[in-house]
């Protein structure tokens, strides 16, 4: 099997439209290996996920020609090779139980990333319980005038670095607008509440002194617009009256180390496509 | 084994109080079937339910003795007999899956309740779909003009049949303040989203339109502050970007349905306290 | 909108298969609403359900072009009307909970079935929770004896109500190899343990007596070999020490309830194929 | 508040217990902080956990009063510190995931434990993803002639580094008999399926080829009975036909990790009671 290849695609619904589109592919000599599709007849714009060996078709011939394919039916598209690992930068402040769990995940082989950078606004020896070995740690503190000069930095080293997804991994600074807007749409972020119940700071605390009886993680795209980002995935657990807010900070620890990293597998398999401020999520 | 009965109560907490309150029932010739307890650190109160068997000790003079000691403690108490059906009564409105739950289980002696009447702003042909047999039925429509007087008849048939526990099984009229407050503690209503998240008309709507990528439902007593009643039981399900609200209604029925009945249920068996705007739920 | 329609089909895998297959449609002038496919590397087969909207094609062309099309892939496929409900015929002994559930939920248009028989092995008394209604109940008692003969007059109900579901809501007899061969592919049965664990008799007691700490449900295809046939749907909730076989048999009611009503709607939507023992699901 | 402690117990039922143990603690100038007992009506046997701040009292007195106080009782009984972290051996094969995720939350101060060693039947090399720093590790291979040889090393080191408690990790070799017997209720195993499914071997592929919709994991202490051992806790996750058994052995590995995670902290909170071949579990 040559490198299998992944098209993520979304146009205007209308009819033949899988039929056009596959039969390109087989046109092409590629073999599908993998395909979903979401007609959405509310906007009514389709949505097609398709992972295919392109067998001995090249790339680049393939590339172009899908190029004019897609500007004739108004789509945008995104072709990428399946096993090539994404450049990832992570940002974290001092809680690192997420960034353990991603950088674990990443060595044994789970998430098919490469870590680039690690962006801390504390410095090396507050993240002492992650494995963080030979990735690049860059300590870049933030105060309120410092900011807009750190966000540069930041927007920098993913530049040098060729990073194509910030992760934010408990990173507890807001982005400005600008820095959102910068890496919209590549920039993941772990919200410790079920969103959108328990918006802000503390959610924990928040949960608690609402008496909720269940706990929850959201993992979204980050949008200038702070915590109402495009939502990838989410999860719960059960709590009760006996946990205090300490009790539902170690829980959820676990909650948002899963929720993020699936999100992030989700991402990084192209799994996850935009639909106006909601996703669309091919779970395979 | 004579009748059990059970007590709840709370008070401040002290040292001694289990050995205190669990001595009194001995001393009593009480026999302890369960029992739990919860030391509230942060309030500094003590929550206790005791199921026990009374063996030949008269209940009248137990309640006696225990209001005398329960007025020394400073507590707060309630003795019941554990197997005596509650006098429910039931309001709803065309939305009928969780009344048929909560009949259901009761017919089948899941729930210990006797249904003393069902109200409906809807004629009794819009339920059509339940099994209601002989439960009292009563259409009492409800318009902006007529609402004062439609909660005094809700009050009339509360009171003349002895109604303990008043369950809104999808009722979607909101409770004025003065029903609210009458009511208070005694009232259970489901609202199907997974509060806070959600609060007010449609929330299904507001959750697909938010992206979630789960719904839930929650079980609360009614207060006079809309949707912020102390929360009983809340439970929820995944969804994905192919559910469209009709979808998300149709799945959000049998959470409510679970919900509603697992949150009536702990009730009836004394189960929940209050702590502030907050629950005390003993699972067993 | 046509009436719409579903096609659901699988063959051996090749390239070209999904161009193949939604090419024909749309030569024939249908519109894909909802298409889902699987392509199982292990079996190297391929599985696909397509709703589309025929538009002006006329079924019966239709139908004969797809048979001679089937031929020649040499596939197994199967034509239906989305919107026309299915005739299931029902089956249950004392425990009535399955059975009110899938009958609240056709009465309310939930499930698109019409329900062409109840058939107990218990007189209709002894399902008094359950609103029958107008469905033709008939009671057949078995014993060793008349097993046979039971399962003939089964068997005779479901041809002269051209049956073509049977559903096991709880109907605790064990089929004859004969007549689990009879309806083999078109009858499913709900057993109240997470299969493989806990085969046979009284599952609820033998999980309590090993100890586990969840309890489940599993809805399946009958087959010869007794709790073995293909799994649809399962689901499980946590229990505790303090949980009895009662509050297992209690909590296992609901879970029955629903993983049986999922996998008939599963199923009635022609969501579910077969593969080999296994079965394949196109949640949507 | 001095260092609180943890009593647990268990002994036949009688009326007055939980006065009589209360009353105990309360003469000894002891105050409850959290409580909970169970009443096993099946067995006729009474099990409780108190934590409790022992104020002024010594623990050496209390210690010998409640030795003679229990002996009276017949009571079976444990005192420890609670704050007081609990010497552990890891035992770990190839597949590091269950020993990282414990070695972090050790090191965060999740888990209340001393790592004393970890020993593993490969080299230090082939846990190359875990963070081991400073922890002990022993290199012991185990072929079947070296077996007891090897088995005899591990009770050196346990009995040297005065190890409380044994953790299976993923240690993928089966215990002799007397192994197990040696460590018996001091040893904890994960097994990567929802047992009683899938005992023994590469359960992840039995559950595959059985197409069981959902996988899960089970905690349990180590008996001289493979697989049969008292369950402390499960988990289980939803899966679908398109999962492979790498897919499987993917998620398996987080339900795997917290399922263990778990288990150890309930059992180092002394949280976990045997009740002949089960758990009594009191999760706080």
């Amino acid at each position: 099997m040559t490198e299998p290849l992944i098209l993520t695609l979304s146009c205007a619904d209308r009819p033949g439209i899988t039929a056009n589109v596959t039969g390109f592919l087989f046109e092409h000599g590629c073999n599908i290996l993998e395909a979903q599709q979401f007609n959405d007849r509310e906007s009514d714009r389709f949505f097609m996920r398709i992972e295919f060996d392109p067998q001995s078709s090249r790339r680049e011939d393939l590339r172009a020609d899908l190029a004019a394919y897609a500007a004739r039916m108004e789509m945008e598209w995104n072709l990428v090779r399946r096993d090539r690992p994404r450049r990832v930068l992570f940002m974290v402040s001092k809680f690192d139980h997420c960034l353990a769990s991603l950088l674990y995940r990443w060595r044994i082989g789970e998430l098919p990333l490469e870590p680039v950078a690690i962006v801390s606004n504390h410095p090396r020896e507050a993240i002492s319980h992650t494995h963080i070995g030979g990735v690049p740690f860059h300590h870049l503190p933030v105060t309120k005038d410092t900011k807009s000069n750190q966000e540069e930095q930041v927007r920098a080293i993913a530049r040098d670095t060729g990073a194509e997804l910030v992760v934010l991994a408990r990173y507890m600074q807001i982005l400005s607008d600008q820095q959102a807007g910068h890496f919209a749409g590549k920039c993941i972020n772990i919200h410790h509440s079920f969103l959108p119940g328990f918006k802000g700071a503390k959610p924990y605390h928040q949960a608690h002194a609402r008496g909720v009886k269940m706990i929850g993680a959201t993992a979204h795209y980050v949008t200038t617009d702070l915590d109402e980002g495009p939502i990838i995935h989410q999860d719960v657990e059960a709590i009760s009256h006996a946990d205090n807010p300490d009790d539902l900070v170690r829980k959820g620890r676990d909650i948002e180390s899963r929720v993020l990293a699936e999100a992030v597998r989700l991402h990084l398999e192209e799994r996850v496509l935009m639909n106006g401020q909601r996703t669309v999520v091919f779970k395979g």
